[in-house]
């Protein structure tokens, strides 16, 4: 990652857009009762109404238009020089909200919590099918982030391969055990805790950073500070501390871009290895402030006109916890 | 790379943008007459007008907001965990024609060889600094693809190091030439003119395909049928060829998609190193019509909803050579 701090790099300098508040939409496919429009609910927290029908706080459907499905075999062939295997796997919306229009982070700590189960639950769910080795959960906001829909959801898609990027990582990660005997990001979290630069916040079990040398303006992680290297096992007590922190972060942001598109990315250990000594999960947050273009594409390297350090402090003096 | 041929796949399915045609602009650092507003020029091709004035056909300078400069030592040291590195380089702007109103794939033929012709000879200019490892040639046409200015441009930056996906190529195609003793890129070539189901094109010296598991839809491929490691090296009559088969193909793309924003990365052997035999030179175009979100972020997958045999007959049905 390439810092380039003669570039734009206070918050007012990205040209970006702001997320529009939706207002409501009677053909929206994920408001209550349109139910019909999706396919059939595979999880939802309701209060004693019947499945597929509106009372639910949070619910999780197949996409009608999957990238993956689950059935047949994976059927690896070759074809010629090239090789190629059936999409098996999964491609499921949560719905975070029945109410068309708030975003995630202007929940309430109870809603973003119950959000947060419902990611746990759905992977705990899926890796009981042996085939499906990953399960990657994330969140496109706004049009510019790639979202299709503008009523707040999340994604989840489970895969049959470990995902090239996961294995760099966690090859990665793995290598710096090897030679350290310890885990990669404990230390990280250690040194960013005594060095205080770029630390967002931090609550009894979770640390807001914006990592050195980060790909992209104001990308923002927020770990776990005690070592674990599957979300799925979070217990109650770090999902309701990590809610309020997720949430917290999320209104930081809103403020001090101004309410930007973004993603959000769970990185966590493939679902059939049991707990890795040398992965730590962590969930990736990056506002789309700038454009991967020529450069990005051609190297792998980004180039961030923001230094982390400012981004954290803009972050941190937003307040908001 | 994940074929979802469910989802949008024709090229009037996707929601992208067209290109304004640029309208003449008196405040355009790119135009003649305003020389004064970039860097001095550091080649040009002109009629014998004097440098920094107008008159010149192509016009190369450096950029004046680099994300690198050539100056200094590398100055490699740490901070605690992490590694940084002092960014020296060069970072210029190949201004592709006076005509503010033009793009590349409107020039004429003679037009285009100049653009490609001053490609390499920078590159051979600058790969005299032995210090500068890699030379990235790419291009950002239209706003939603990164460009800034509307005027025609490409770019390019050198580096210091082999960037990341620089070397995940190489040595991917290094691996196949352990195993086969054939250059990857030959085999894709050849197999693609027996197989005829992704080509868009091809002449005397040049091929042009879609190629197998493509990232995004219509991405194009230029690859010399005859083996080639290093761009730089190219002779007048492949540069002559070259620009044909790269004006016809913008312009097959811009009848098809309707002059849609895209980038194009020139993929060359890093140039401090000789001939190899199992890399091949060629460029990658990539027209803006997906985005890029959570998933590609999380994976490294991508999700393209166009086969590239769908993707290739409809280019081949453009016409235009």
């Amino acid at each position: 990652m390439i810092i380039s701090a003669d570039r734009a790099r206070r918050p007012s300098d990205f040209s970006r857009e702001t997320v529009p508040r939706p207002s409501s939409n009677a053909a929206c496919p994920l408001c209550p009762g349109n139910e019909g429009r999706t396919p059939s609910e595979v999880l939802a927290y309701r209060n004693g109404s019947g499945a597929n029908q509106p009372g639910w706080q949070i619910r999780v459907t197949p996409n009608k238009y999957p990238v993956l499905e689950i059935h047949g075999d994976l059927n690896r062939q070759g074809e010629g020089l090239f090789d190629k295997m059936e999409g098996i796997g999964a491609h499921e919306v949560i719905v975070e909200t029945p109410d068309h229009g708030k975003s995630l982070g202007e929940l309430t700590e109870k809603e973003v919590e119950d959000v947060l189960r419902a990611f746990r639950d759905r992977i705990n769910d899926l890796k009981r099918d042996v085939r499906l080795r990953y399960i990657l959960l994330f969140k496109n906001h706004g049009a510019a982030a790639g979202a299709t829909l503008e009523h707040s959801h999340s994604q989840l898609i489970a895969l049959p391969v470990v995902p090239k990027r996961v294995i760099e990582e966690m090859e990665g990660a793995k290598r710096y055990y090897d030679f350290k005997e310890r885990c990669v990001f404990c230390d990280i979290v250690h040194q960013e805790r005594r060095d205080q630069v770029r630390v967002v916040s931090e609550s009894e079990r979770f640390m807001v950073l914006e990592p050195y040398a980060p790909r992209f303006p104001f990308e923002t992680w927020i770990l776990p500070r005690q070592h674990a290297s599957h979300f799925e096992a979070t217990d109650p007590a770090h999902l309701q501390d990590l809610s309020w922190v997720l949430r917290s972060t999320l209104r930081k942001i809103d403020k001090v871009l101004e309410r930007p598109p973004y993603n959000f990315v769970l990185h966590t250990a493939p679902v059939q290895e049991s707990a890795i000594a040398h992965y730590h999960w962590h969930l990736e947050l990056m506002p789309k402030l700038t454009k991967v273009a020529g450069f990005e594409w051609g190297t792998g390297f980004y180039i961030n006109p923001t230094p982390p350090e400012e981004s954290a402090q803009f972050l941190r003096e937003a307040g908001l916890g």
